[in-house]
């Protein structure tokens, strides 16, 4: 086969996925704002013979609930389309009978509706912003350290993301608190899991060779992807740090200014 | 020479350093309780021919509200034999002409008075206990991104501590996490700092194989004594945890029920 680097890569290619906190819109205050060009981008996608999924480390509300947010946003989003770390959890929690003690955003409480929370064996920890206490972080700790075999769910591990009035400190940042202060090492639900990135390709019915991943985080997005044997484009938008593109150990396939350019980039190769 | 360890080197040892929290008093409510016959044996201590001091990772107060927190609860202790890492750290940022911004408990503002905190080129975190909010975190993390090259210094690393009413988190799991958010190393004032424990060996005047180091934290105080070249001895008192005894990486030179019986093993050495 000749070429497979990008763009040449995207002739062949079957699926596209797709982060969305910081490629399709920047969140705040407000529910966020669309990023230019992004909308029409995922239109364009819908509009080709390209399979399409949306992958989000989001923990702060329901998938329900966030979904509606994109698509009063202007986006064209279903439910269906679009893979989150909770149910993901719940999935595992289900299948190793594990009772959790959450440290979430008041906004995710629902996706755990279904699952026993009485006397926990383990803890599960997203992104939950103010509701990062001193008390919150210690109860989660004390639940941990009373355990004979203490077990740590990570729904994600970035490190800070971008809203409207800065950055702000991510899910990972207090992981690594717990991990230190137990001496263990959390399990990480979501990306860059590859068991999360193979549920969306399995989803599509696709090789990772036939897909590619677009995403503002390096590490999460591009180099997770890429450890699953996709292709890992990172835009210029959202988290993106211009010493991403110098960085030791993941080096995108290619890194482009927005979302609206990577879809055209896409999409010429393919006419 | 014959013997060198545990309790024959007591009989040639010339000073002794004593960690404070957990092996004087368990801290709570109220300025905590005196751990049964430490008062007695402090006093002991101070009757002999060794010399004393006290070396603390203590954080929230100044030295001076400490040491009279101490003294209420009938401790014979001066301001003069205590070291901790805030003086410490105001030491090093005067030296490199750092100006820091605080993350520290309200209680400690007043050991940084003396210092410019005008246009922050440094971070400072000590045990912000509930003062560690989202807010203040996500403070501090975007002073670090904000600099060309970011300085994270940490008074102390301790995981967690023992208050009357159960286990908290320490500095040292928000010290992991800012260092996680940042790609960084804080450099750690105060145990298990070789620099920390060398000052109070120079205010002794004593070299480290004269020394020996009693404490309730296995890695910080008996481990970083050790490494040091001083003996380490841990008390069964404070956050000991029966686990210590296996520990991977640090063997304490004995293990003691609590001060009390290690000032009596080590004082019936020199009759």
């Amino acid at each position: 086969m000749a070429d497979r680097g990008w763009p040449g890569c995207a002739a062949s290619l079957k699926g596209v996925i797709l982060d969305m906190c910081g490629v399709l819109y920047d969140s705040g205050e407000g529910g966020g704002v669309a990023i230019p060009g992004s909308i029409e981008a995922v239109n364009k996608l819908k509009a080709s013979d390209l399979q399409l999924r949306f992958c989000t480390n989001e923990t702060q509300a329901s998938r329900e609930k966030f979904v509606a947010k994109l698509q009063k946003l202007g986006f064209d989003i279903l439910v269906s389309e679009v893979f989150s770390p909770a149910p993901a959890a719940v999935a595992v929690l289900r299948e190793r009978g594990l009772r959790p003690h959450l440290l979430v955003y008041d906004g995710l409480l629902p996706e755990f509706d279904s699952v026993d929370k009485t006397n926990p064996n383990c803890v599960v920890i997203g992104d939950a912003a103010e509701q990062f206490t001193y008390q919150n972080l210690n109860n989660a700790f004390r639940v941990l350290t009373g355990l004979e075999k203490p077990v740590l769910f990570s729904l994600g591990q970035g490190k800070y993301y971008k809203e409207t009035d800065g950055l702000k400190l991510d899910v990972g940042p207090y992981m690594k608190a717990l991990e230190y202060a137990c001496d263990l090492k959390a399990e990480v639900v979501g990306k860059p899991s590859p068991t999360f990135f193979q549920s969306v390709l399995n989803d599509m019915g696709l090789q990772p060779h036939e897909a590619l991943m677009i995403g503002d985080d390096l590490v999460n997005d591009v180099g997770g992807a890429q450890h699953c044997g996709m292709k890992g484009i990172q835009v210029r938008t959202g988290k993106y740090r211009p010493s991403d593109e110098r960085h030791s150990t993941v080096t995108a396939d290619s890194t482009v200014d927005n979302l609206a350019q990577a879809v055209d980039t896409i999409l010429n190769q393919r006419l």
